[in-house]
């Protein structure tokens, strides 16, 4: 059989497979389904896939079912460190004027996290040094944003976020509101690397290709307001060494914060008293109009 | 920002992603993960997934996950229904001569198979009517091929394969081995439609989209000789209603054979009394050189 006879038999049976989605009653599972089978289709072609790789590529998912749980959520590590979230970020959150990029939700967000006021400190006993972060909230006009929920969240200084702790604990993760000129201030602690979970098929997959499951040191925000898109950021903190690796592809420049340490010891912007190092930091949010 | 800047961002972020794998030590895994990058970020961006259908698309595989255990294996239906195994057969089994074509494996096949004789019977008290089932092995230059391992497996007329049973009986299930002639030939019972597994996600998938779940009516063999590649295939039954609408698109034409009826109580073609009706077919076998 000659190669274009191959080559047409390989692309007759992507066609006949894409055909048998044209009874879905919803147009966008035909169009979504249409989409993963010519590109599975063709990333089987491209590669040649044997049968051992495609049996090891049923295995690997199959690791990552049983892996995963309440707790564990090795399909969402999957599709952050090959990137695929950090683009599903990218086509949902195009850029309008000046407003601020967004990057991952990752595995750690939790509704129904506790109120503090502004200045308030949402520690909740997590270790690590005290930051104070302060900025404001405005649309792209310019025009300060009162009331906006801003939620944070964050892993201690040992790199864990409370719904890993053994008890059920909330630390390091709280909601405040802005204020009438679309200010807003907290204390938090100063993030720090940490690595996701790598105990798995997904840490397997990182060590076959020498990446690091680091991720660069940052502070989950999720900021919401009447009329405006919903953003879901970090931001990072200048210097981290894994700014140019982070694991799941999350900075982007415009995210990276100076975080700038104060004379340990020297009283908090709002007079409280430290007993140590401290440092503090800016973070200036600019929503996008509601789509 | 313009189109062209957005476009852009999103190839640079694909870009980052492939040469993240740069380092790893197999120059194959490294072929194949840039690959599935760059295919899974492509349907991203086309379709401009949404977050509510990536986060059921984690869902979906999560519940594939769940539901996979030592009988159950969701990964491979889903493979088998998005056409992805046979478009990997097709890739592993490219034509040569008039070797017999090649087909999905599907999640039945056991290893260590009781024998049968030539003209044995390898029903095991599966139900079913019976089926005479002879032929020939050989190469594609016509020459016998003489002690061909032939592993025949198939569901009885309930569309059950003995590994779905509720005992570990084994039964229509077995291997043989063809004679000096590279003839063979054995007693099975006649194959009949079935539903793949459609209780879990794969089933909802086949249900939105308008979809069977039936597989056409099909003999499971496997043939290996020293030399030789080994084929993994099926015969199909010509007049079955599932032919073109099978739900793991494994029907090939050439495979797909007169399952003759023959009178009721007429005696078998080894002489064997038969209480009703039965049929026979003929399945000549050419196997590819080893690769």
């Amino acid at each position: 059989m000659s190669d274009s006879e191959q080559a047409a038999r390989e692309r007759a049976l992507v066609e006949e497979v894409v055909a048998s989605f044209a009874g879905a009653e919803s147009e966008r599972l035909r169009e979504l389904l249409g989409a993963l089978t010519r590109h599975l289709h063709e990333f089987v072609r491209e590669t040649r896939l044997t049968e051992e790789e495609w049996a090891a590529a049923i295995g690997f998912l199959t690791r990552c079912g049983h892996i995963t749980d309440g707790k564990r959520q090795e399909f969402i590590l999957l599709s952050d460190v090959l990137g695929v979230s950090m683009q599903m970020i990218a086509v949902n959150n195009e850029a309008v004027g000046d407003a601020t990029e967004a990057t991952v939700v990752g595995p750690f967000f939790v509704e129904g996290s506790p109120e503090v006021p502004i200045g308030g400190d949402l520690a909740g006993g997590a270790a690590g040094e005290p930051c104070w972060v302060e900025g404001t909230v405005r649309d792209v006009h310019g025009e300060p944003v009162a009331g906006a929920r801003i939620e944070i969240w964050e892993a201690d200084e040992d790199g864990f976020y409370d719904v890993q702790y053994a008890d059920d604990r909330v630390a390091a993760r709280a909601h405040l509101f802005s204020d009438s000129a679309g200010r807003y201030s907290f204390w938090a602690v100063r993030p720090t690397p940490y690595p996701i979970p790598d105990d798995g098929p997904v840490g397997d997959l990182l060590k076959a290709t020498g990446r690091s499951p680091m991720r660069a040191s940052h502070l989950h925000f999720m900021v919401s307001a009447d009329g405006l898109h919903t953003l879901v950021t970090h931001i990072f903190v200048r210097g981290c060494d894994y700014l140019a690796r982070d694991s799941v592809f999350g900075v982007k420049e415009s995210l990276v914060k100076d975080f700038e340490e104060q004379e340990p010891g020297s009283p908090g912007p709002d007079g409280r008293a430290i007993d140590g190092p401290w440092s503090r930091t800016r973070f200036d949010i600019v929503l996008a109009p509601a789509r």
